[in-house]
């Protein structure tokens, strides 16, 4: 992409028709279209022979560069497939607004297109009076100009402003409907967690939904208004110069267009190749700084040196080479799409006059013949011109094909999750490492295959087993049963299955087996390490996942929120931050310790059945913890399952949940444990 | 950047000439440098304002976002004062292929000039000819046009040509340029590690430079080919319509664009607040997904729904208002860049016509009437083009700015760094975790202010601090002696020196103060952790950092090479990949073990004096270790600097050097000790 030497190219043949139109005499012009033409076709010849072509062997090959990423995509069935499908997502029916604005789009579209045609007459009849020295017809034409400044303005600003709406229009349905699926239920965890289709699924929701989209409303004028001009141009060319005239440069354009192509050919092999080799001299740099440190204590520096000069220099050869031939191809190019273009344009236009009269004709007729030819030049122009635009609506078209396939990959990705099926990710998972000999007798287990049942009061797993989505078996089978008010300590080094059990637990990871006894989602509730802050106000924070709106309705109080606080020495923060409805950013003001009371403050607001503490008290004083658990257990009646090393936390607890990190576990209840034990 | 608004503005405003050049008449055409100035106007200002405009307190503030990055970069004394410096290294002499490039590209482009001349009169000359119906003229003229084809190609394509070539010889010169500062020393090393300006050296030095010498290039010709086009046409022009044309004409564009830039000012602001506002979408989003885990525990979808809903209709709320005030702004743009430049082109192109007769003049006078006519048109046209390449390649100059600033800090922290001048990071030592504390009583030591003494088989450090290039003082005064073939065992807890010592010791971190005897750098070998496996053939990994070259010129064989390799069991390797010459990825090739043991064969090839063994065997069978310390010992006379924990080569030491992590240390002869400690 950020290829040089190909941009130059391409800019500088894209950029010949401003500069000829410039200098240049109407035939000139035409060469516009053809140069246009045969940059296009070029381009997109070589997008297809990149697609197809295999990537060549590198000698340093920068580990996932882009050539595996480009997965096929083309203008094809498929393509028209998902588009239609999508489009019934932007336009809903004939008589939604987006419906109404496409029409205001084709319609002033339409009333542009007569405009310039007047424009043209008007312009041609104005030179006219200037070259015959017709005063009054000047003037005439002069202040039609002038009074139809304000409508010819007011039709092309409603074509723009009606494309921009459209386009933005077109996103709010778009991003309305992926967000729908993607924050239903725990789909957004699952994107990112479960599934290694969507990497970024921040960067598709945000940047290519509105390229997408903008790419839509800009294709929809970019393949329409060309197609517009050309019939109305042929026609009336064919009214003023004969069919022939706009067949012969039609066909001009063709041809030029496919011999420049078939030319440039060889310049793809040199784009490959040129951006080859500079990935390899960016990863031959990058490599460099990666192991500065094992290169500065070997002094390897002259010995990288002269890999990095001899990539250099390699990366500089094939750029001159590929110069020269670029130069040399330049002038053919030239030839063929600029002057041989102009000659054409000129003997198109010249048949009809100069059939008309040999010699000096009457003063009249001359000025009659003037303005004739300057219209039907200028027709001519257009016509070329539209040509050009088409086929660059063409390249367009594959781009849009791409955001096509990436909005599509989501939103598909989104409805297999909704169902429970997601791809597998192949990386080892990371805290399965007390599992891995485990996992690779793998059983035959499926997600989503146990049976899950919702009762108030109890948490029950008979015979769950505990398995990450990647399919690595962490506890084989789990049996235990916690009835509310009894509290549970959960012990266990790194990576022996903690989380994930709390993660099947939760729901956000499927059950492959067993039976799960527990309340719904609402009376079970988790509170992390890192204690998550909302966006919003101080109130947000302690009523977090309720709105304000729902605290009101529920008959609750500032009041309330203040005598939470209070119970985790924490109520000095609404004075301290200015009010309940201050909005901060929390995760940055409040410290470590202050945040993990707000957390218990939100648990005492919410007061579910069941709460999970994940080693959430750490940066808490022993009075605070000691306190916290004291008024679950006598005041909220709140059931705990703690997650901690600390052994001052022993004495609130009666169950311990022990797992050995090589697949094996132990619940038991704590009286019955050796008080040795405990210290240990 | 990604801005699409602004973009779709931009681009609509700049692709305006294109679209009217087609369908209209001369004068229309002199519009599209009045849109060009006007819109460039715009485009400056609009940067100025966003340099210096504080960015708006972020409801959400996404850290390092970019407004934070964005220094000053100004077209200044400062800038033309860096460019003068630059200058002199991409063009070293007036004798030098750079300045002869410059000449060959200067003459291509006044050539260039003649020839768009000559073809607009020649075009001219063909176009009265057809309407006259002067059929032999017509084809007097037309044949002048292809015999002119060719060397017409040649001259644009030499101007390409040459400007190409400019561009790729100018990144050679920097490119060596900074490479040779870059490598020289740890430069490349302490870039990255001890300073904290240059954060993306390698980005600098391939794209960076590519871009800045491309950019280069093109305004060299970006801004002399329209002031010499501004020149010739003038004069034309005022030979043809008098001298009150081109300053009407030119008047026009610049009061034009002053109105147009005032009138868009208040489309800065809106940009602004887009980008705000898409950026405020774009953290919402990303922050879900980082934050995911703990929100779908809290069942917070519902609430952040609500987050993003707002956002997103917020971005919507204010994208509409954009695009209803640029609309109405389109308007009156439209008009007054638009229509009434072409109603003015029309009336300084007819003043003189009109004025020479009314009515109908003879045939013969208003042909050469018309040619006049269109000639001076055209004319016109070309200088309101110039005119607006001009403010464009002003908006070039402040992107060329920005590159020059980059490629400027680069230099400068080079030659700083040469000098053993670096700006210190600011960010907590990650290894410094031990001595925190220690470190907020910094004592005043400066870098590079002790003494370093170069002596064969003695390493000595006395009184010597070991701190990190950030000032965290982890040993306050080291001071102890090794004499050749004494190994000795290092070891202590993670952070607490022990490679920091070895970058001191390895000159990659200056010292502090003390006295450090050492033998030179070629006889003291480090050997990481993760073995360095360079870029070449097999053979190029044993005898690293030297080359092939040297590695003959040295008297050594490739049996050599296959007897160290024996010795650590290696020696199949050979024959598996190939031979010597084999190039391959070998980081991937060769295992962990076949890595650690590459690194051995390379210390038998080196025979340094001392070596550093850093946790460097742990893939490697306890045999080949114990042959490799024997090997060192009895043969080679390598004497050891061993960080490792494996009780087994405790016998294989004389001394060892004990780190307590708290900033003390002890360094006694392994005789002295308690037996019973060994197997602690």
């Amino acid at each position: 992409m950020g290829n040089t030497l190909s941009k130059v190219m391409t800019t500088s043949v894209e950029n010949d028709p401003m500069r000829n139109v410039l200098g240049n005499s109407l035939g000139a012009q035409v060469m516009a279209g053809a140069s246009v033409v045969a940059a296009v076709g070029f381009v997109l010849k070589l997008a297809q022979k990149a697609a197809k072509r295999q990537t060549p062997t590198m000698l340093f090959a920068p580990k996932g560069s882009e050539s595996s990423k480009s997965s096929k995509v083309a203008v094809d069935g498929k393509f028209f497939n998902s588009m239609s499908k999508i489009m019934k997502t932007l336009v809903p029916s004939l008589f939604s607004p987006e419906a109404a604005y496409m029409v205001v789009v084709a319609v002033s579209m339409v009333a542009r297109t007569y405009c310039d045609v007047w424009m043209l007459n008007n312009g041609t009849a104005i030179e006219r009076c200037i070259i015959t020295g017709d005063a009054i017809g000047f003037k005439t034409h002069l202040f039609k100009l002038i009074l139809a400044m304000l409508p010819l303005s007011v039709t092309n600003n409603l074509l723009k402003y009606g494309l921009w709406e459209l386009a933005l229009r077109f996103r709010t349905r778009l991003t309305n409907k992926l967000y729908k699926s993607y924050l239903a239920d725990y789909t957004y965890y699952q994107v990112s967690n479960l599934d290694n289709r969507i990497s970024n699924a921040d960067q598709l929701l945000t940047t290519d939904v509105l390229k997408f989209c903008d790419s839509v409303a800009e294709l929809y004028s970019n393949i329409a208004k060309p197609l517009l001009d050309i019939v109305i141009y042929s026609r009336a060319l064919t009214d003023n110069i004969g069919l022939q005239g706009p067949v012969v440069m039609l066909g001009y354009l063709v041809l030029s267009g496919v011999v420049l192509t078939r030319l440039r050919r060889p310049t793809g092999a040199f784009t490959v190749q040129e951006q080859r080799l500079e990935g390899e001299f960016r990863y031959v740099n990058s490599r460099l700084i990666t192991h500065s440190e094992e290169i500065a204590f070997y002094n390897g520096n002259k010995r990288e040196e002269i890999t990095i000069a001899s990539t250099f220099s390699r990366l500089v050869t094939h750029l001159r080479n590929a110069l020269q031939f670029r130069g040399l191809i330049g002038l053919v190019d030239n030839v063929v799409a600029k002057y041989l273009a102009t000659v054409v344009g000129f003997l198109v236009m010249s048949r009809g006059f100069l059939a008309r009269g040999s010699g000096l004709a009457g003063a009249a007729a001359q000025s009659e013949n003037m303005e004739a030819y300057y219209r039907a030049g200028r027709m001519l122009v257009n016509l070329a011109k539209a040509m050009g635009r088409l086929v660059l609506a063409g390249r367009e078209l594959t781009r849009l094909a791409g955001f096509t396939n990436r909005v599509t990959d989501l939103d598909r990705v989104l409805k297999d999750l909704a169902k429970g099926k997601y791809v597998r990710t192949m990386i080892a998972a990371d805290n399965g490492a007390g599992a891995s000999a485990e996992s690779s007798d793998a059983i035959a287990l499926a997600p989503n295959s146990g049976e899950i049942v919702n009762r108030d009061h109890v948490i029950i797993f008979d015979k769950v087993p505990i398995v990450t989505p990647n399919g690595d078996v962490l506890i084989r089978s789990m049996s235990f049963a916690v009835e509310a008010g009894k509290n549970v300590l959960v012990c266990g080094p790194n990576g022996c299955g903690k989380s994930s059990l709390f993660r099947t637990l939760g729901g956000l990871w499927p059950l492959f087996g067993g039976k799960m006894t527990k309340p719904t989602k609402d009376n079970l509730f988790y509170i992390p390490q890192r204690p998550y802050l909302t966006l919003g106000t101080l109130r947000d924070q302690i009523i977090y996942p309720h709105t304000a709106a729902q605290f009101y309705a529920a008959g609750h109080t500032d009041d309330d929120l203040l005598g939470y606080l209070d119970h985790v020495h924490l109520a000095y923060i609404v004075t301290r931050e200015g009010g309940w409805d201050t909005v901060a950013d929390w995760a940055d003001v409040l410290s470590g310790g202050e945040k993990q009371r707000v957390a218990m403050a939100r648990l005492f607001y919410h007061r579910p059945q069941f709460a999970i503490l994940d080693e959430c008290t750490s940066a808490v004083s022993v009075d605070v913890e000691g306190f916290m658990y004291e008024h679950c257990r006598s005041e909220l009646g709140i059931t705990l399952f703690t997650v901690s090393h600390r052994k001052s936390l022993w004495k609130y607890h009666d169950y311990v949940l022990a797992f050995d990190g090589r697949g094996g576990y132990s619940f038991s209840a704590i009286a019955d444990l050796d008080p040795a034990e405990h210290g240990s």
